[in-house]
């Protein structure tokens, strides 16, 4: 746990969050995004709405990303936010509905922390858009990060609302509008009642998130309110949080009925057939290189499966193709529902060659030599090939 | 379309039915089966309930699966049914709530038939057995059928009831009782509502079966009405049909909830997390042999993925495990959600290798070399590997 979070913990609701600045209230607008790429932390793939990812030799510098680093991605614009005026409601199958300003959750509930990776479900799109034009950002390597979250536990308010024993799901549901075609319609998603649950002393099942790496949200990451669901795709962690539902069934919300799904032929049948994507898959990405004399050291990132108990077993580096293989030295750094930092030394025979990584959890997961084409582009993770000659200049 | 069918499709319900027939008045009764293996249709792999699949050479003599030699899984005892009293209701999120006699069944909603495949999701689950011990019907490569089913279109009943716009799922519950640790409770599943949508004149999207091959449904089939989902896992054909309810989500019986899913940990998030099991894999298996002078003429049947418009493109069959492989030649008989069969001759050079066989379906899946385990034992569908020496006697 960072030294930044700890000496949150102890501090009242009302200095928790800097309620009198008068910046946060923020303004929906496209035009945010710096104008030169060049001196922008991150690089955006759209602009409206904004979606952008770090460069990738800044993303393996830091275990906890730094904020300005750490990747963005909206569906829509930014809602306009009067912080003084935010309410987010619990609803649903519950004896007593609710309604908390951000200071009220923080004061009536204990607070909490958990530093967890989120990773987007189109990581890699590009990967798939190699083989076959699609839709979706075309997202690399960067729309992941790791922070420190802090807010306080879902499973908190739950309880205080009284959750029916019928309940399944619980759906969140932002404060952004998204335009698709004629209709509009707030971003939403929801998760099985079972994850809030799992959960013990140090770790939060899901939190309700006010601040990011010990500083109240950025707008683009959901200023003042989003969900943190520790294992699960970022589309889950549902930014500018406003409404929490408990019901029986997942939320028929469009980002989880219908997209976020592994289809294929993307028939009606098809999407009413298939889960809605929750945890993410084992990853791996070699994200930087420093060649010495033609000893050249990679590093990168190795995400385990986003299940509880799952953590890196071992991440292995081909510098031929993929006809040898060297273990790689793993981070220190490491943390439950966490990426893990990993760095190993190659001699490069053969210039024309691809270098490649794969990465295995303690749950027997691994990286596919080739990835399976799906209709939406979602959870690459073949194993990551970066061609030699990159790595030596 | 098979001869019998053609003749009943012009009967009126009451010929349609022998209801006057004493004998249709069925006793649950564990005790049914013959006592003799050595005679019976099937083999059975348990006797309370009754699970039994047909012997392999027999399943491949005709392409309609005869009566006796179609696989019976069940979860509990045959229920008492009296056929005169037997009614099937239908209610949740309709205008209408309505129950029917099969005789009203049949006088008031068109009929309709259907030819297709039905596999159990635990078919060859003895391939997992192998790997590692595990629960469930040690099931061969038997537990698969095609059949005329015959009866009403469940979209006819829907429309009658009148189906609300949120309306989702349809869930089906059965007349039998399962018997699991103290709870008892009857046997049930679900089907998206787009599934009962996805049909046309000649094929129904989900049938309400009184019939199966010409015949009304024995006991063991489901008698006196089940329900049968062209493409699905057999698990999803409820039999003893006595109670469908249209929902705004999946069915809460353990078999959808619970089991009939794909999990790996089978923690409570993992199983809340995964979609239930709709549509059967492609799938294929060797079942007779015939050696001539060294030359071997093998037959088998092949399935293609349960998913609308999918059929067989193509069957291999490797006489040297796996290293080369020759195209079959494919049988006459096709037909959406049906089963294909295939043979080819080998020339076997070696006693000591595997005949090995794969199927490919026209949506482009094909059967991996090796099966990825499963803690349920579901959807096994690698390749189907027989000793060369078994089809050399």
């Amino acid at each position: 746990m960072s030294r930044s979070v700890s000496a949150l913990a102890g501090t009242a609701a009302a200095s928790f969050l800097p309620w009198s600045v008068a910046s946060r209230t923020v303004a929906a607008a496209w035009d945010e995004a710096p104008v030169d790429p060049a001196k922008a932390d991150l690089i955006y793939r759209t602009r409206a709405p904004r979606n952008g990812e770090p460069r990738l030799k800044e993303l393996v510098k830091d275990w906890i990303t730094p904020t300005p680093q750490f990747y963005i991605r909206s569906h829509g614009a930014n809602p306009t936010v009067v912080a003084d005026q935010f309410k987010v409601s619990i609803a649903g199958m519950v004896d007593k509905p609710m309604t908390f300003s951000i200071p009220e959750l923080l004061e009536r509930f204990p607070k909490s922390s958990v530093t967890c990776t989120v990773s987007c479900a189109g990581i890699r799109r590009y990967e798939f858009i190699k083989i076959k034009q699609m839709k979706g950002v075309p997202w690399q390597e960067g729309p992941i990060g790791n922070a420190v979250w802090s807010g306080v536990r879902l499973s908190d308010v739950l309880t205080a609302a009284g959750v029916s024993s019928d309940a399944k799901h619980v759906w969140f549901e932002g404060a952004d509008t998204v335009v698709d075609g004629n209709a509009a319609f707030p971003f939403g998603g929801s998760v099985p009642m079972s994850k809030t649950r799992e959960e013990d002393e140090k770790l939060p099942g899901v939190l309700l998130a006010t601040h990011m790496n010990g500083q109240p949200l950025l707008a683009d990451h959901g200023f003042p309110l989003r969900t943190i669901v520790p294992g699960y795709i970022g589309a889950r962690s549902v930014k500018w949080l406003q409404k929490i539902v408990v019901s029986d069934k997942p939320s028929p919300n469009h980002f989880i009925a219908d997209v976020y799904k592994m289809v294929y032929s993307g028939t009606p049948v098809e999407i009413d057939e298939t889960a809605p994507i929750y945890r993410y898959p084992v990853n791996a990405a070699l994200c930087s290189a420093d060649n010495k004399d033609g000893k050249v050291t990679v590093k990168g990132y190795a995400l385990p499966t986003g299940q509880k108990g799952c953590s890196i077993s071992k991440v292995e580096v081909s510098p031929d193709g993929g006809k040898s293989w060297v273990n790689a030295a793993m981070g220190e750094q490491t943390g439950e529902f966490c990426w893990q930092f990993w760095s190993a030394t190659l001699t490069i025979m053969n210039p024309e060659t691809e270098v490649c990584v794969r990465a295995t959890d303690s749950l027997g997961n691994t990286m596919p030599e080739s990835g399976p084409w799906n209709l939406k582009g979602y959870l690459y993770n073949a194993w990551h090939r970066v061609p030699a000659k990159q790595l030596l200049n």
